[in-house]
């Protein structure tokens, strides 16, 4: 299987679907447009995609959770909204464009995030009824999921450690906390999210939850990694901006081939938990070793 | 009855969950904090208080959903945090005491009202299997009202309009979509919680919807009335900052008596629509009365 052409279908489907609910014009203009502009301002829609190779590999057809997978992507994009804010990261660019606050300014910008995280809680809620192989009770598993993983049991507390700890020094365990919870919960409850929905028994469940711990992790790390060396055309904002900040990072604590070497363990070890799937999985295995490709 | 009895009775089984809640040490120090200070900060809790008087006006016992209920003031009191933001409102007192922003710096502000809003949602999806009288398929439907009421259909719709009409004059129409938006949905959201999770019929659920659309158009009158004619102490906050702000209210456009005059008819459209319900209704209709005894 060629990894680009599948990420490249997927990302298609999610974007058909997003694209769909904008234009619908059940949201008024007001909200509608900043929210829109910040998810249409790119992103490769990695959430929804691990949401539905994750499906996939429990045997199941992408195109049935496709509205569940999409929630993930507006909670991503209220993430990145807030974390640009001039009280948080302070950030004038980001994918290459300008941030919301820097077109809609501050007041807005917060509400387009606040709408965007509500949005994905609406959307999670309304489609049970779209697909006769979802139950009700598998969705309110999902709401439950998703909202630990994007609340203060995860992202945000990952966040809130995030700022607090710039410029505070440098901690190998306060760096994992923050990396777990602000990353990798989400990460992980979107692998999770395809398996729920699938109705996955609890060993499988279980093999994709370590899957989505390994690459969360390893994502973040290469994120960071690619913040160091990587050039600001392809990321799309100014490089070194952890640095600048005295952002606590893997690479900046443990250096680049130290952290390098993690990432590829934790991508051997996601690797080792998809063991007993089928070639169904091959989609998910692909990707976590498509992670590492993203460094060089 | 006595309605305030009634009110303690019903805010003290609020408070007493909220408080185990935020006491289990579940969530992390670091966001707990904030979120309890503004949550505990006062309030009358009456979106809840409302929840559990129309599950009780269908026939029920108000102890089977305070979890629920209660999700509903944290939404409430999310968005009281982010009004107060100095991107929006930009207020130093709340309830007479600082707010959020003013204790915890504005990005912790900023995060604790993220983390509230998303907990509720884990409020709202994690107690399906505590009650026996309540199926997954009502709380899903719950999820996806609240999700309305609270983001870009409802809440945060009234939000933005009402920080872009700032200072830009007076408009009726405009008004009616701020107020039926920004507190009306919420409310409205409140009490059709209380009949959806209680399985009532949809003759039922029409009727305390339009309960809930005129006593949440009604409470907004009166709030703004007091904001002209209360007393600082009383309100928690200085009063006569709506006029300062140029904001769109219903006294600044229409006057107080007349304003007052709307609330009185609204309350009376409020018993209207439960003429059909026993006397378990009697608590929605003393808070409805009890609305317009505030500005007394």
């Amino acid at each position: 299987m060629d990894i680009k052409t599948y990420l490249k279908e997927k990302r298609a489907l999610v974007d058909t679907f997003l694209k769909t609910h904008f234009a619908s014009g059940l949201l008024p203009a007001i909200l509608s447009d900043p929210m829109a502009y910040s998810i249409f301002a790119g992103g490769k829609r990695i959430r929804p995609v691990l949401a539905l190779a994750a499906y996939e590999a429990c045997g199941r057809t992408a195109d049935e959770i496709v509205p569940f997978a999409s929630a993930l992507e507006l909670i991503h994009t209220y993430s990145l909204i807030h974390d640009d804010l001039p009280a948080m990261d302070n950030d004038d660019l980001r994918r290459g464009k300008p941030t919301s606050h820097k077109v809609y300014g501050e007041g807005m910008a917060i509400l387009a995030g606040d709408a965007l995280l509500t949005e994905a809680f609406y959307l999670l809620s309304s489609h049970s009824h779209d697909c006769s192989t979802v139950r009700s009770s598998a969705v309110l598993k999902i709401v439950r999921e998703v909202a630990m993983a994007a609340g203060a049991h995860g992202m945000v507390a990952g966040q809130a450690e995030d700022i607090q700890a710039e410029g505070t020094g440098q901690d190998g365990e306060h760096l994992a906390f923050i990396h777990t919870h602000k990353t990798g919960a989400l990460i992980t409850a979107s692998v999770r999210m395809g398996a729920i929905l699938a109705n996955a028994g609890k060993r499988r469940i279980g093999s994709l939850t370590r899957y989505g711990e390994n690459i969360g992790f390893a994502f973040q790390i290469v994120d960071d990694i690619l913040d160091i060396k990587g050039n600001s055309a392809e990321l799309g904002k100014p490089t070194g901006s952890d640095e600048r900040k005295k952002k606590l990072t893997y690479p900046g604590l443990y250096g680049i081939e130290p952290s390098m070497r993690k990432a590829e363990e934790l991508v051997r070890g996601a690797l080792d938990a998809l063991g007993d799937f089928s070639d169904a999985a091959d989609p998910l295995r692909e990707i976590a070793r498509y992670l590492l490709q993203r460094t060089n």
